[in-house]
């Protein structure tokens, strides 16, 4: 069987180590790995497969021979250094902003669009971290019943800030408890105990750019303009694990039931939907596993056609560094890379 | 000036407490004050006006010379002792669900529907947290615009639950953060760090009560049949103070910045919204407060006719014990007691 080169550039974020823990848990078949990171993260090192590894500098020279780079690191370092992996025969598989809705650049989940995995020039974008979790299930509902609208509003966890804001949460968390007052330095107000409805950028329509994310990123990778959605991304005092409660408007009629059995039998879903005994997705609980959750299905009564319900992943793994490598095997299996 | 014999009931509790921090806060012209909760608390004492206070025994006779009892001790104290203070001559303010769909009682938010107070017959229901704070914004909106559908999706703090919530999510945040696991009592899972997609119980169809008393209380407050709503109801980790994501569907077109100008005029409203330099309602901001706060106010592009909003108030406050405040002060004001 052959084995690649695999460079990971942000080895030392959230995201970048979680994509090197789970290169290792699915036995993806690495030749070498090299863990890049900017030069403030020299001297570190990162485990994998029982050894430990220097991460090296993020430069162009870095990408001779990698098969394929994980990119984790930010738009910046994604547009100035994407290109030069590509350049070097690399295939970029980037998780940042820089190059999703760029018409050249396929954007893909694995359950939802792989095909269009074959038509990249170099580049292939992972979606943002709340559309992946959101688009893995409204995809089976659109098959089916065809949605026309989706209002969205989101309980996205610190951990999608990055490692900082983890720290953030527990220090503030403990100054609070303690009686003292938070200071907030990673995001604009005290996130412990609180619920701040602000990612990312404001722009001049009053959305944020994480709100804009989940409405054009849902049409790009479902391949379908006319799915009108609407977003409230709300960061709220959970470390890991992004919660989305979604009501969805379709053509067809779907009774809560046939949904239910529409998505047990759906890729990469797992439905927990027994509310009565305390069964529905929680993010604490979801925290480590790849699978999108679902739960609190049920028809919503304010229009013909309508649904609601629950939805739960792990930000950093099926939002990010799991929908990486997904995309990666899925080139390995179909021997495109 | 008359001054008033005001009983509250369930005076130890989280929205007792508080119903007697406002009624002196707002100088309401009490006479004599009389703190009564369960047996339970025999021997307690609160503060009033400088002076502790014993808090008696909720029983019948107990009502004896009563003007206004508010009551605050769950629906069981309700449904008993409500009638039986009402048959002593008093009024009473339930902000229990016993009565609120009850179509002999008004449902009242005093922006609201203040009218329906003159029809009571002894028992005036305060309505669910979640729903008052909606209808504040709602109310101006529906005038100007005709609310046909509301889609809301709720982030509610601990303190609705009570005091040994509260506790409980102190007590799992400095577990968990000194490297332990929570315990869960009051709620069925790990509230700490963690969301929760239900209050109240869960019927057939798949929604909580407090989703219910969200559709239904609605329509009967704003005394509109036609608006269709539907909620999903989330307790979050935060103490105080309830948030909301509210989607709006409006016969007429509105445009963010004539929402912005309504509810900028709207009694019991303030808008807080320039998320551009960080401005928007904060539950850890707003607590303490006795407004309904909106912003992210914009419009709703997946449809013709929407608007987005965030909605946050505190939930002791005007979501229960100011607004039941306020209830009492216009049957004052307008010689109805």
């Amino acid at each position: 069987m052959r084995r690649y080169n695999v460079a990971v550039v942000g080895a030392t974020g959230a995201v970048g180590r979680t994509m090197i823990k789970i290169l290792q848990e699915r036995k993806f078949p690495v030749k070498r790995l090299l863990p890049l990171a900017s030069a403030r993260s020299n001297g570190h090192a990162v485990e994998f497969m029982g050894e430990k590894i220097l991460v090296g500098e993020a430069t162009p020279a870095a990408f001779e021979g990698v098969d394929i780079a994980l990119f984790s690191a930010g738009q910046d370092v994604s547009r100035n250094l994407a290109p030069e992996a590509v350049k070097r025969g690399a295939v970029v598989i980037d998780n940042s902003n820089a190059f999703r809705m760029d018409a050249e650049v396929p954007l893909v989940v694995p359950e939802v669009n792989p095909q269009d995995i074959r038509w990249h020039k170099g580049i292939i974008a992972n979606p943002n971290c709340s559309t992946i979790q959101m688009v893995v299930v409204l995809k089976p509902i659109h098959d089916r019943a065809k949605i026309k609208r989706v209002v969205v509003s989101t309980y996205q966890a610190v951990s999608g800030t990055g490692l900082e804001a983890i720290e953030e949460l527990k220090l503030q968390s403990r100054q609070l408890l303690n009686g003292g007052t938070a200071e907030p330095k990673v995001y604009p107000h005290q996130i412990a105990f609180n619920i701040l409805p602000h990612i990312d950028v404001f722009d001049e329509t009053g959305y944020s750019k994480e709100e804009w994310k989940m409405v054009r990123e849902t049409k790009k990778i479902m391949g379908d303009e006319s799915i009108a959605v609407t977003a409230t991304t709300v960061r709220v005092p959970v470390f890991n694990g992004h919660s989305e409660s979604v009501n969805i408007e379709t053509v067809e009629k779907l009774t809560a039931e046939e949904a239910r059995e529409i998505l047990s039998k759906a890729p990469g879903v797992k439905v927990a939907d027994d509310p009565q005994h305390g069964v529905y997705p929680l993010p604490a609980v979801v925290s480590g596993q790849n699978e999108v959750f679902v739960g609190r299905i049920r028809e919503d009564f304010s229009i013909p056609c309508g649904l609601n319900m629950w939805i739960v992943a792990d930000n950093l793994r099926k939002g990010a560094a799991y929908n990486a490598v997904q995309i990666a095997e899925y080139m390995v299996h179909n021997s495109l890379v």
